[in-house]
């Protein structure tokens, strides 16, 4: 016969903590505090394995279960002496879910079961106080109908107020127990009227209520989509947990609390919590009363006086308590607590939720004391939560209301005027003012007023787009399609939720939550503690994933070196050319009808090409630096007013009217797959062969200058055919000769390609035959793979998300299944050509977390990611390297 | 000891036909003709070994050759009774590259070797003719010099003219013996003061030299490039023919000619063909004389008496050859012969090119002479060339200049007044006047204009761009992105090359070559013969593959039924609102922003929607329709024009400022890759709902009327999840059982999936589970998987193809390494979960052969294609299903 009922107990239980799949976490918690002799009140726990029997079998229970509920019903008033019912010392339980992993929108919990008009004379007697055995009757009756028989809350909440005006009341406290009484009467008559049956008043018929409704909560609407958007299977089921009440309001000698074994904001080794005296948790809750402080240190001048002091007996109790679980579960933990006349019960505990600083902390603190091991405290910080470390936060405590949200595109909050022009962005900033720049979207002509803002919002495009890529790689603040926002450019303003800000007015976005703020939100600076610096080294010590920045600025390329790069996996030559003089250049080189055109503006890029790489290559000596050559969808540099239109006729020497028409030839219907990448340098190899020479030439001139050797890595995007790649490479290894003997100095470089097309993928095995490494340019691979644009992207797969569609922008996280499985053949396919071939990543993916495990499980070599995500993923990439291997292809 | 050199002679060869690879087409084909007894001159071939042993070592010879040559020489001088370098009675070859292919760009002949001042006396004494002796001397030099030591013919040209200018003769006929000995002086000063060397003549030094010619041209330039676009691995090499010289110019009793053993252009059953008398090979070519006709028959009156005639005992073993030689080949030859002093030679045979008309008619006759298979029939017929008998065609005989040359994107050849726009193009077409509708690039608004003309130019676009795409479709003439024109829209003209062309002139495009011309050029109509019609019928019966056609409206649906089409494979929804009337519907519908204003749209739609599916039921009854639900890149149905926009904002009952707002937001970068497919079917539900109940109340309505079943098959475009496809069914199938239950038919129907993103292809497994079938859209596919946007693609494509970087345009052509891998693995992975999966193939390479024979390979069920590619279609995939498999992923 199926055990489908577990019981537990202060003499022990039945389950324990391993048993989560089977009873829960909760269940399973509280399991294993009996077991550790904790007191814990008794109860048992139905087994998520009755939840998958009842939706596998038309919502029936299996035969046995009523048995051994009773059965367990029977131990447990045995271990209360109370029975179920009793007249005279009534047993009442609490009912609650408990999933394997923590669900909001599933039923929470029932207490006081067990009450009826009966019973609440048990209680009233026992507890000395009939309007607290009445009170709670009423909420019980509130609490059941509402989770159980659906019966909204507000229609007994309209009876209180009736009642508390018909006796002139002000407040709940003023309502007598005869008053109770009759209030229970008229809730009985308003669930008959609204659910056609009367209250259920035996004990047991409340039960098998409450387990009910506890079950069919796993399939409510609100419970699916959660697990939908968190990937949890509806198979795992949920568990019930029915345990005996204890009355925290029993009188001044019984309290109930909240505790954290250290502090979950700071990460201090200090018990942090507070309590209230004779009151139940949602007293606590409510906020009617002011809880007091749990220690004698904690408590405030002119403050209540805290739990150390007005109980002191319980508390050392407590405090033992704690150190017990903190040391069982080698965690921070989150505990609630009852004191019934002077006698602790612990009601549940949990890892503790904390802030990034707190885990950073924690997790330090506990390998130093040995409570866990370097690799635990690796494994305990969320690698994305250092972002929080890493970029100044909104004050949680400063008040604000959002006006729009938008996509968290880069990371750190900022305030500043309003500014919709990058002209004006970069003007103000020069008064000395923070400026936020506001766009519709923004295009590589607005990179100095990016540059000089604080922060960027813009109103379209997703995680990837211009603004968002190019703010990341600035550790620019940047909230990006912000669809609620309509911007006004020709007014400059803007408006939202009927806030309107204009041009000179405060702003302040969160680029990690991607909320929009009127006026100046109050800020939390950064602060890099030693802690971070000893988790990085551990961190570092032992993962093999090597992690390399996108950099192309020197400012970028010093940030990545700060922040432990070990290298460039991406230097995009075309980002160095968005300096307004600069991009004069590129577009007369685009534009140009003529190769002579296109010499003439390439002899002007190529003194500035050198001398970035000169500063880069000298900035990252002794560490490989992987350069793309020239990759920019034409669109993206084209002139587009007619200002830039003049300016660039003027540079290339044409009429205006002829480059309008030269530009409308050039246009593109999707520049993503158009003429770009080594399209380009196919059909005009004059650009790729000033960039390899610009590359080689600095190469030598710092090796001149330094003696050190410096290794460029010649990267060539957006392959498709290997015969691409050696007609390029062929043209480069000229170029390198060339430039060997013109400055004596024999620099050594690799060639190789980026993987960002499926077919480049697929052909793998013979690309390989011709690269020195493979790069995955997993931002297009995944634009391609999926037949999705990043910039038209927004519209659709926030849509997609809400739906439960997608759990992850594929854009943000690596689509494993889909977008994986190429980065794998591409992978094995030219290790098998080329078994010592350098694998890297330089998508966006490179600082994701998840992304960055499948990298690393895939036996990439390094990845490569924007400066800020370089913490991250050094300790993403020690946390895929101390994690065992896990079967992704199962379901291929 | 390897064989390096194979003889032949007319007493029996060494090699024979099936030896191509060691001997290359023209050696094999000797050898053959020696082995039959028929009169070859006698000679040997160095085989194509020897070229590969040539290019492995370093451009040197095997050992062995040198005496394996010596041997063979003097094997021939047996034969030949002459001996090399012997001056009463010299020994002179021919020598002649031969690859397996016949492959333009290499060394092509050297005649008469084996001449010098000694031998050209014997030559002289042996033909009676000092003249002949040292003009043949003169050329030799000439051609030797050019081929061999690479001193340009237009050297010695000069030299003669001046003789002749110094004679005061006006043709080289008048030039005497002696004049050409003292040419032949000059000539050799020439060769030394360009080579600094002596004109070799030794004979054995002159043979080496045309040797090493031959094997050195293996790896010209040229010939790489034509290697490279025609896929002829350079392994192959070349074979060398040394063989005894025979003159057709030793008098009236020699001549020399070619013949077809049918008439390569009608193919009619008629020896076919001219001769000259006293002529050698390269007189014929000079065109200075005028051939004469071989038969009797086909002498014109007042011509000159025919071979029959002339020289009836040559002719009648001539004729007795060519049957022999047709017999035993079993094709139609085209043979190469010599008549010297009334004895025969054959110089070559090979298989004659011939028309389509011809191929057709050859084909089919020889299957009923018995001659071949009717499998065999099947596979003569290329089946592209069908094109050029479904459509006119530029007759080949009418003068005309090419003003530009675009893409062949849709065949025929049509000649109208150049108009510039649709709204003329149907005015002028309405006054019964031909049209040819000339534009920068089409759009869904030229629809109409596209329908009145006859045929389509435009100066942007690829080989699958709207233009191209449409006029296929609709089987109009097409050429797209004819780069070299400028179109002037406003002054309405057009420029190429120097010529304009302004609206009302005439102009001819020919959409088989992608040719333009000024003016009108005559034409040849069509004439689809009884052969057409039985060689059909004979594919048919040998292919599995099922054919269907792209079609969506009633006239399509009609052309692809008349062209054999069993069922149609792809209804484009979006394509029947072409029509002015519902485009500002379909318009209205897409700006729309609120579901009410989307509802009220397709409320219009609705009606019109359903009375196409039940024209198109009635027509295609009995066979399968596949319905692809709505797929616009949404730029395709924005308004544009100021008129556009007021049009659609009137009926969308918004103000104009309103609409452009709107229309600038759904402005895409990339709508490619937008939002688009079913990502309009998930975000707006009720379009999909719309058309799912129009497809099934046409179909309810259809089998009301006419009792007869009518299956239709609901397609999904754009799926990347199988979530998508899940939502997406779950709704059509909600539609279908409230259509049954409001008409009281339960209509059978299908529902599946376009796979033509690479993520479909991979996760094919999955996606089965909830498709009927998968449709293969590998024109997206094709798109994503190259990142290579088909709109955009003309421009670098064609670059891509003349340098040899593709072979094959992979619009046109599948680019079965790639795409054609994620097609495998999506059949592969789908037909594994679901066996019974239909799989078909939707995009543009329905119609191509390489594509069909790779659909065939893989098993897919059914093409689909344009209607005028039905033919194509049929045709190629009887011929894949006749040929033996071939293992393409030998080189994965």
């Amino acid at each position: 016969m199926s055990k489908w009922v577990l019981n537990f107990g202060p003499d022990g239980a039945e389950g324990r903590s391993e048993m989560r799949e089977l009873l829960g976490g909760k269940g399973a918690n509280l399991a294993e505090m009996c077991n550790l002799g904790l007191p814990v009140p008794p109860g048992f726990t139905i087994t998520t394995e009755v939840c998958t029997y009842y939706y596998a079998n038309d919502r029936t229970y299996p035969a046995e279960l009523k048995i051994q509920v009773e059965t367990a019903l029977k131990l447990l008033s045995e271990r209360t002496g109370k029975g179920f019912g009793d007249v005279s010392d009534p047993l009442l339980v609490s009912v609650r879910s408990g999933a394997r992993a923590s669900m909001p929108g599933m039923m929470d919990t029932v207490l006081n079961l067990g009450l009826n008009d009966e019973t609440v004379a048990g209680l009233a007697k026992l507890s000395g106080n009939e309007r607290f055995a009445w009170d709670s009757y009423r909420r019980f009756i509130t609490m059941y109908s509402n989770v159980v028989l659906e019966v909204g809350h507000e229609h007994f909440e309209e009876l209180l107020d009736i009642a508390k005006e018909e006796n002139g009341y002000e407040s709940d406290a003023e309502m007598t127990a005869d008053d109770l009484r009759t209030l229970v009467d008229q809730y009985k008559d308003l669930v008959r009227s609204k659910t056609g049956n009367p209250f259920p008043l035996a004990p047991e018929a409340q039960l098998w209520g409450a387990i009910g409704a506890v079950f069919a909560s796993w399939m409510n609407q609100r419970a699916i989509t959660y697990r939908r958007l968190n990937s949890i299977p509806s198979e795992w089921g949920t568990a019930v947990n029915v345990q005996a009440m204890v009355f925290g309001n029993m009188g001044d000698s019984s309290a109930t609390g909240v505790a954290f074994t250290r502090n979950p904001s700071t990460g201090e080794n200090l018990l942090y919590g507070e309590f209230l005296i004779n009151a139940q948790g949602e007293d606590v809750v409510a906020g009617i009363r002011t809880p007091q402080p749990l220690t004698a240190a904690s408590r405030k001048s002119g403050g209540k006086p805290s739990m150390e002091e007005a109980m002191p007996a319980a508390f050392a109790e407590f405090v033992a308590v704690t150190k017990r679980l903190e040391g069982h579960y080698r965690d921070m933990q989150d505990i609630e607590f009852t004191i019934e006349r002077d006698k602790l019960f612990m009601l549940q505990t949990r890892s503790g939720k904390r802030t990034a600083k707190a885990a950073l902390k924690i997790a330090v603190d506990m390998a130093n004391e040995g409570l866990i091991t370097k690799e635990e405290a690796i494994g305990r910080v969320d690698p994305l939560s250092l972002d929080q470390l890493l970029h100044p936060t909104i004050d949680p405590k400063a008040p604000r209301q959002a006006i729009a949200t938008g996509l968290p595109a880069s990371p750190g909050a900022a305030s500043g005027e309003a500014v919709f022009t990058a002209d004006d962005a970069e003007r103000v900033a020069h008064e000395g003012r923070p400026v936020i720049l506001i766009r519709v979207e923004t295009s590589p002509e607005d990179i100095h007023g990016m540059h000089a803002a604080k922060g960027i919002l813009t109103a379209r495009g997703g995680m990837t787009s211009h603004a968002a890529v190019v703010a990341r790689g600035m550790g620019r603040p940047c909230v990006s399609g912000a669809g609620g926002l309509k911007i006004d450019m020709t007014a400059e303003k803007l408006t939202a939720g009927g806030t309107t800000i204009a041009r000179g007015e405060w702003i302040t976005i969160d680029g990690s939550t991607g909320q929009v703020f009127k006026g100046r939100v109050q800020m939390v600076e950064p602060e890099l503690s030693g802690d971070f610096a000893i988790l990085m080294e551990w961190a570092d010590a032992k993962r093999a994933l090597k992690v390399r920045a996108n950099a192309e600025t020197p400012l970028d390329a010093k940030t990545a070196r700060g922040f432990g790069a070990e290298g460039i996996g991406l230097c995009r030559t075309e980002h160095m050319f968005f300096d307004a003089t600069r991009i004069l250049a590129v577009r007369q080189m685009i534009v140009a009808e003529t190769l002579e055109g296109r010499q003439s503006a390439l002899a002007k890029l190529l003194p500035m090409q050198r001398a970035d790489f000169v500063e880069l290559f000298t900035i990252m000596r002794g560490l490989p630096v992987t350069i793309r050559l020239l990759d920019p969808p034409l669109h993206e540099f084209l002139p587009k007013s007619d200002e830039e239109m003049n300016e660039v006729a003027e540079a290339a020497g044409v009429t205006a009217a002829r480059l309008r028409a030269r530009v409308h030839e050039l246009h593109e219907f999707n520049p993503m797959l158009g003429h770009r990448g080594c399209r380009l340098g196919i059909t005009f190899p004059e650009i790729y062969e000033m960039q390899a020479r610009a590359i080689f030439e600095a190469a030598a001139a710092v090796a001149k200058e330094t003696g050190e050797t410096v290794t460029p890595e010649v990267m060539i995007p957006l392959v498709a055919l290997k015969r691409e790649l050696d007609m390029l490479k062929e043209k480069i290894e000229q170029v390198h000769a060339a430039v060997s003997k013109e400055t004596g100095v024999e620099v050594p470089y690799l060639i190789g390609t980026m993987i960002e097309l499926p077919r480049a993928a697929l052909r793998a095995a013979e690309i390989a035959e011709s690269a020195d490494f493979f790069s995955f340019g997993t931002n297009d691979l995944t634009q391609t793979t999926f037949g999705i644009s990043r910039d038209d992207s927004a519209r659709f797969l926030s849509e997609y998300q809400r739906l439960g569609l997608i759990e992850q922008d594929p854009f943000v996280s690596l689509d494993i299944s889909g977008v994986g499985e190429l980065v794998e053949i591409a992978a094995e396919r030219g290790r098998k050509t080329k078994p010592k071939l350098k694998l890297g990543i330089c998508g966006e993916h490179g600082g994701d977390p998840a992304s960055i495990r499948f990298c690393a499980e895939t036996g990439l070599d390094y990845v490569s990611c924007s400066p800020y995500r370089v913490p991250i993923a050094r300790l993403a990439a020690a946390q895929a390297a101390l994690l065992p291997g896990k079967d992704r292809r199962e379901d291929r």
